[in-house]
């Protein structure tokens, strides 16, 4: 289909993860061995084998920008050996995508995941481990998988600062504007997560001064846009009381209209913080931003 | 809210129907009297009057530029003294509204609706009978109301000579392509129908060339358009393998996508309709848009 750039007709970056996940999500299909994860689709039933290498082959092949290694993901709780485990199969795996990588001549990009679950000497080796190999950045996996939000600050804060400064940082899977926030002030510089489009389609949306639900009987007649100082498409043209009529009307236009605003929330507030970042502003940003999203809407 | 144009942000005509399809396709919760329609609310029971001449102010208040007369409706089959006592209630109340209109200053536009059932003296009788009424255009309703296509077109074809053609003449509810060409040979000027964009919704897409369904799995590897010479910004951009995908994961976008094109499709036709009428050549144009059509994709 000439790769997902040409399917999907998007030029810019895009970011692939190996599956790694979906195997631990879909645990029940997938059986673990040294070579990678036997797995039975639970669309057609079928079964696959996902080698370290064949998940960087099908990632090149679709055209990714940014690979992501085959991982063992752990769920939370985890016992010190099920974490140990993981960050070794993890760490074979890395190596064994790495190679194969080389051999293709690397023509994108490859980042290694620290494992290494709740346990910080686990998350130090994993990191060490993976430093080791040349990758183009580093993910942090297994956050945000049911631990408190504590834990996962207590876990980035510990694994963060061991990572390369000249490497992209990046932690799978969070989060909220928030967690955002936090993990950026620890030296996170990339996040993921389905938070702003799969809020936006639950008629959750985020503002500057917290976040409101647009099916809210209080928003019936409301003038305002969402977030009166924001400049999305969404903002500068429709009334939460639009809003508010498409998602009661179930129109397919609410759920458009609602992921613009979200996304650009959230892209806003990446920039935002780079810009307070690079003039050395940060902790002035971080206190308005708490100050700001307490008010309420 | 500011009126239709502000609230839904579009600055273009819209016309708008008085709810006497609904009175009608609801009807077990409408009862009928001779000033208008008592009407219980299927989304929270409340009870409505709708007169006439509200129908009008509601529509007016609206913003509406082309306005619907409160007509009956009747279904298919129907005896010739319902559809007479249809018929009779329809003018009746046209001419209230139309009435009422004139007192507001008449700022927009209101369409007479013919009815008549399936009898052509009905039908003569309630065109000539609106045809009494200054109205800025005629409307012909309860045709497509389950009735077999060839009586629908020969009910209109009865009844479209009998109105003015210096107005426009606008059929309710229809319908497939075959349906606009054949009822704008018989000098129907204006439709409206949800089928491009519910068959979207559907994956039934309109091609020169036939219809496609996208589900179907012919599809999945297609690298083509939906339609080689569509220049719709769907057909100009994805493939039928991407729409396929798109509809079979139940991605938002598939129904996006599916609708810009099925609209630009219909918009295209009355477009070259209009052109083969300018030029005379509109048997030209209708021999080809058959030829065209039954090739099959």
């Amino acid at each position: 289909m000439g790769g997902l750039h040409e399917f999907i007709r998007w030029d810019r970056p895009m970011l692939t993860d190996s599956g790694g996940f979906q195997f631990f999500s879909l645990a029940k299909l997938a059986k673990f061995t040294d070579d990678g994860v036997a797995f039975q689709s639970h669309i057609d039933g079928s079964r696959h084998f996902f080698s370290p290498e064949k998940t960087v082959e099908i990632q090149t092949v679709l055209g990714s920008d940014i690979m992501m290694s085959l991982d063992w993901c752990m769920g939370y709780p985890a016992t010190f050996d099920q974490a140990e485990t993981a960050l070794e199969k993890t760490t074979a795996w890395a190596k064994k995508g790495y190679d194969f990588w080389q051999t293709q001549g690397a023509p994108n990009h490859l980042f290694g995941i620290v494992q290494g679950g709740m346990y910080k000497d686990l998350r130090t080796r994993s990191a060490e481990e993976l430093m080791q190999i040349d990758f183009s950045g580093f993910a942090i996996g297994g956050l945000s998988v049911g631990e408190p939000t504590d834990l996962m600050y207590e876990m980035a804060d510990h694994t963060l600062p061991l990572l390369p400064g000249n490497r992209p940082r990046y932690i799978m899977g969070v989060g909220t504007p928030e967690n955002l926030v936090e993990l950026t002030e620890m030296g996170c510089d990339m996040f993921d997560c389905v938070m702003p489009s799969r809020n936006a389609r639950n008629g959750k949306l985020f503002t500057a001064r917290g976040d409101i639900n647009i099916p809210n009987a209080r928003f019936r007649f409301d003038h305002r846009p969402i977030d009166e100082n924001c400049t999305c498409y969404t903002c500068r043209n429709y009334t939460r009381a639009y809003l508010h009529h498409l998602y009661k009307s179930r129109e397919l236009l609410a759920y458009r209209l609602n992921t613009i605003h979200n996304l650009y929330y959230y892209l806003d507030l990446v920039s935002t913080m780079r810009q307070a970042i690079e003039a050395d502003r940060f902790e002035v940003f971080k206190r308005r931003f708490y100050d700001t999203r307490s008010k309420g809407v």
